[in-house]
């Protein structure tokens, strides 16, 4: 295996690749303090090691033991569930990297010498068909999910190699790999998985150790989809992402979570081969997933049956699946489509999906886990400590251990700050040499961030600051910005510093009116945080279905949410509506109805969306009726 | 097995039942003109010709003749769809009793020599086990539809044993309920069938042959229900009608037609017992039902996943379920409940159900089958020529054989109307000696109904006329009606005839402002018929999306629609409203929004609900939104 030199980051194109910007080394990116920096803490401190308590609990673990012949028993638990080992460990790589830990060094050193003593001498890895049976292997591409946990195998390989230098994961991984490109790759049926993934961890794979073998199977496995191979069972084609060949694709649906690592994928693909048509297709599809199947809170997925995209405007928040792994996968394929296209929307998506369809995944103690997303829940609903499919646990321990890797980037001449924490970044654009940036803020609280340059040379360089789509009158130095980044271009002196300064007072969101089910609503945002309305905090008696937004509302700081760690509440005055003369009446004459409760008016508190739950049980909403 | 005096009714309660009403003998009511004429002509000439050919092409008929030992090969299709054959052949009973055909009754006659040939010594009769695995028998109670199927094979027993007098199949059904009660009824791990049926099924089975065994084992397995016994596993015990014990159930859930046949089952179980928890129970199921969780046409079940009826109001248009199954089903119940309680809001729902919810699963050429009747479709949707799963085409061919059964009842004093359609009914009210009606109508499109007295005898006696909850201001010979019924008391003679006026002018409706996904939306009705909004009616160019309605629209009649075979259209002023500078925004900040779409008048033309889809594809509303 050729070893390249390697930044350390989860996306790491090669030198060749069709990029405007690129990552920045990810251990050279270090959040100090503030929302994110105390999401890593719990993550490593609770969470990846309750990852390794369910893990074990669930026979996850055990089921690699009964593999490599150090146990015995049945296997446990779902037919892909390898996979949660992978992204846990995945996981592990990165936190690692970020602040050694000799705990969460030695768990993954334990399993890394699991994994690799369960791997068969041809390279095969997949406990399922090693325990279960082994004449399975490569019968149920459709549903077995056979080349999606190679993908994940592929995926934490590569972070180990990257993250800590330890390459030995990295050679299972690469061994499987040569056994699918020999058998899968090489095979006549044009065989494909049923669950894309492999296809963005074989891009990573190539650009970690150089071979394009990798690469081209990445490219066959991707071109094979698309032609109904999968017809005639319980889901159509379109759930396997086998409807419309990759390259002509003029939309996007069926299963969220395999669309976008296929979207991821394929955006991976055009950076490294250029081939235009992979762009334009994923731009389509994303630009139709942005603006007509996209929930408020970044959250992707309007059903639960087929745990599904639905058809445009199709965007009930109630029933709204939106899973956890849907909006780690919706970051993945939005981080590499800035990367490629420089372009302020995809980062203005990544920070709407962090911040609300993806945090609510995890209970703010770090111990419980949603699965679903929705924006609206009329009984409340309550994390669990792990779940039966547990895809979506070890996927936000991944994505958070490796958050830092999604907030900077760099290109020739500058350096882009995308996502605001406070922290450090080390970045070395060609025309400048090193540069070291320390950025104070508050934020997503406040809207203040102070970016001072430490360190950097004497020629003239462009620091970029994004601005928000939100973040109406921002001032960079005191002066409005009007473009997407604030572009700085100076000869910067070490100790310089420049103030941004956006707006995050609370304001009231409405969707766009082809959105049927929430027609006629409000929603109420402060920064990029969406916030909700539980139950729980409704003036006494008040039943959340009959409470309602006046149009010229004015929501405002409420001041801590002491329950809630101490992040800003936000108090409106709404209408509690009574719906006297409504109780016998479902459907009536439009002559003959009561009013539609005009009801007295109330003080309401809003919540971050992502913190919802947290409190104990109870309804929850993001969207309430405009009141009459 | 004791034959009793039947009357040739679906329902058929014994003299000391609990009822205010009784059915009429279903062979002495005659539908002779109009829509319900019509769709009981095309079940005839179309739909059962085209069951018994694709129960052949499915090879459902196959599978018992392989049970049979009259053929080999494989068993095909679903593990219950020996019921398919049971309700097709229920269906064949009804129409033959309606109006003899040779074709038919041979048909029929093939296929009960079929079935009773299929049967084994013990009594036990299901192609799966027989066919697939014989150990399998009463081994999978929770998926296998065992019981399911007896229930419906019991149901197909009792009504050729009503309908012709054939009790051929009857005793087949009998033999295997007899083995049931051995088995099931006396086991001791209080086993029950996971999809209800069989309760509504034993209990005309004890009607019709008096054998108390049979209503004992209906309450048995009605009271073993609602312990969690199914719990752990894809479903909750709710989809299983598991979760509550019957008696004490406080609201009503989980899987629409298991719910739906459980609470029919429980009301005939009071009809016969008189159990006051047994109807106290499944009155307050029917009123969380009808006022939070039955959407305008009838339909029951707001969520594909688990087929499930949602949280009260919610109820989404484009995701409704509301599966064919599940509106028969409930108009089986709410038969049973008029009955039982003599009140009209019973035989509302069951008009409500039957003209929009129910017609809408079969095309008007009656050759082709919805499964789910969704109230919005954003790009049109087919009905099947058969389902994989098909449950509903046999389901609508036995409701509209047998819809005859539905129109009157009569009491102690006289004779109820529930139902318009020009027919001739027959009828014995004990104070009256037989009482012969001729009805002439244009219903449901017109709202004349002449009810003239064709014989009767010199008693005093009550013809009572239901006033439908929407009919305002309906007049009987010239005077308004406040009541549910127009109770008209008299001593009739020959010759005397009732003209009552409702007034089916086309009318907006308007949904309780707690139902989230269609609040602020008017839909329009005319008479009992819901109307819809096709986009292939729309002006050129406009996008059903993009229509609304004002709250002030005075819809119309349009004149007769010559591609729905004449039925009446309705035309009303919309508006297209235009959605400049929206198409890049999906939410935003209500400061800064373009206009909702103000757009232009448009004349829109809307068509019967239940006609829908049978002129080309094309997207499809219920509900529009109010113009502001």
């Amino acid at each position: 295996m050729t070893s390249m030199q390697t930044i350390g980051s989860s996306v790491e194109p090669t030198a060749s690749a069709h990029l405007r910007l690129r990552p920045l080394d990810g251990r050279n990116v270090v959040i100090r303090d503030g929302l994110l920096a105390e999401r890593q803490r719990v993550n490593r401190e609770v969470t990846l090691l309750r990852g390794a308590e369910e893990l074990e609990r669930a026979g996850t673990l055990d089921n690699l033991r009964i593999a490599a012949g150090r146990a015995s028993g049945e296997r446990r638990g779902m037919v892909f569930s390898d996979s949660d080992v992978y992204k846990w460990l995945e996981a592990l790589a990165w936190e690692i990297a970020r602040q050694p830990s000799p705990q969460l060094e030695a768990l993954a050193r334990e399993s890394i010498d699991l994994v690799s003593a369960a791997q068969e001498a041809d390279g095969y890895l997949n406990s399922w068909c090693q325990v279960v049976d082994p004449a399975w292997r490569w019968s149920d591409l459709k549903e077995g999910h056979e080349l999606y946990c190679a993908g994940h195998l592929i995926q934490a390989g590569v972070a180990f190699a990257r993250a800590t230098g330890d390459l030995s994961l990295l050679t299972v991984a690469s061994r499987f790999a040569d056994l699918i490109d020999e058998t899968i790759g090489n095979d006549t049926q044009s065989s494909i998985d049923g669950h894309p993934e492999i296809e963005v961890a074989l891009v990573e794979l190539y650009r970690q150790t150089g071979e394009s073998r990798y690469l081209s199977l990445a490219d066959t496995l991707t071109a094979r989809r698309g032609y109904g191979i999968f017809a005639g069972g319980r889901f159509e084609p379109l759930y396997y992402q086998d409807a419309e060949p990759v390259r002509s694709a003029r939309s996007i649906g069926g299963h969220a979570v395999r669309a976008l690592y296929l979207a991821a994928g394929v955006t991976d693909l055009y950076a490294e081969t250029g081939e235009e048509a992979l762009l334009a297709s994923t731009l389509r599809q994303w630009n139709e997933l942005a603006l007509t199947k996209t929930y408020l809170t970044g959250g992707i997925g309007s059903r639960h049956d087929g745990e599904a995209i639905g058809d445009p405007y199709e965007l009930p928040p109630d029933r709204a699946y939106c899973e956890t792994c849907a909006a780690v996968a919706s970051i993945m394929w939005n981080w590499r489509l800035l990367l490629v296209t420089g372009e302020s929307r995809f980062a203005d998506l990544l920070e709407r999906t962090l911040y609300n369809g993806f945090l609510s995944g995890l209970s703010l103690d770090g111990g419980s886990f949603f699965y679903t997303n929705p924006l609206q829940s009329r009984n409340g609903k309550q994390r669990r400590h792990w779940h039966p499919v547990a895809c979506c646990p070890p996927n936000i321990m991944r994505l958070l251990a490796s958050v830092h890797h999604y907030l900077a980037t760099t290109s020739d001449d500058g350096v882009q700050i995308h996502q605001y924490a406070t922290s450090t970044i080390t970045a070395v654009p060609p025309v400048a040499g090193p540069v070291e940036l320390s950025i104070e803020t508050g934020y997503p609280w406040s809207g203040s961030v102070t970016v001072e340059i430490v360190a950097c040379g004497d020629a003239e360089w462009t620091l970029s600051l994004r601005v928000p789509r939100w973040a109406r009158g921002t001032l960079v130095d005191g002066q409005p910005v009007e473009a997407e980044y604030a572009d700085l271009k100076r000869r910067w002196r070490p100790g310089e510093r420049v103030v941004m300064e956006m707006d995050v007072s609370p304001r009231l969101t409405a969707p766009n009116p082809r959105i049927d089910a929430v027609r006629g609503c409000l929603a109420l945002e402060r920064g990029p945080i969406v916030y909700c309305f539980e139950g729980g905090d409704l003036p006494a008696g008040a039943n959340l279905a009959d409470v309602a937004l006046p149009a010229d509302a004015a929501p405002a700081d409420s001041g801590p949410l002491v329950a809630l760690g101490g992040m800003p509440g936000v108090s409106v005055s709404g209408v509690v509506r009574d719906f006297d003369g409504w109780e016998q009446i479902e459907y009536g004459d439009l002559r003959e109805l009561p009013g539609n409760g005009r009801g007295a008016e109330a003080p309401l508190l809003a919540v971050p969306y992502f913190a919802w739950a947290n409190r104990g049980q109870g309804g929850m909403r993001v969207w309430l009726p405009k009141s009459d």
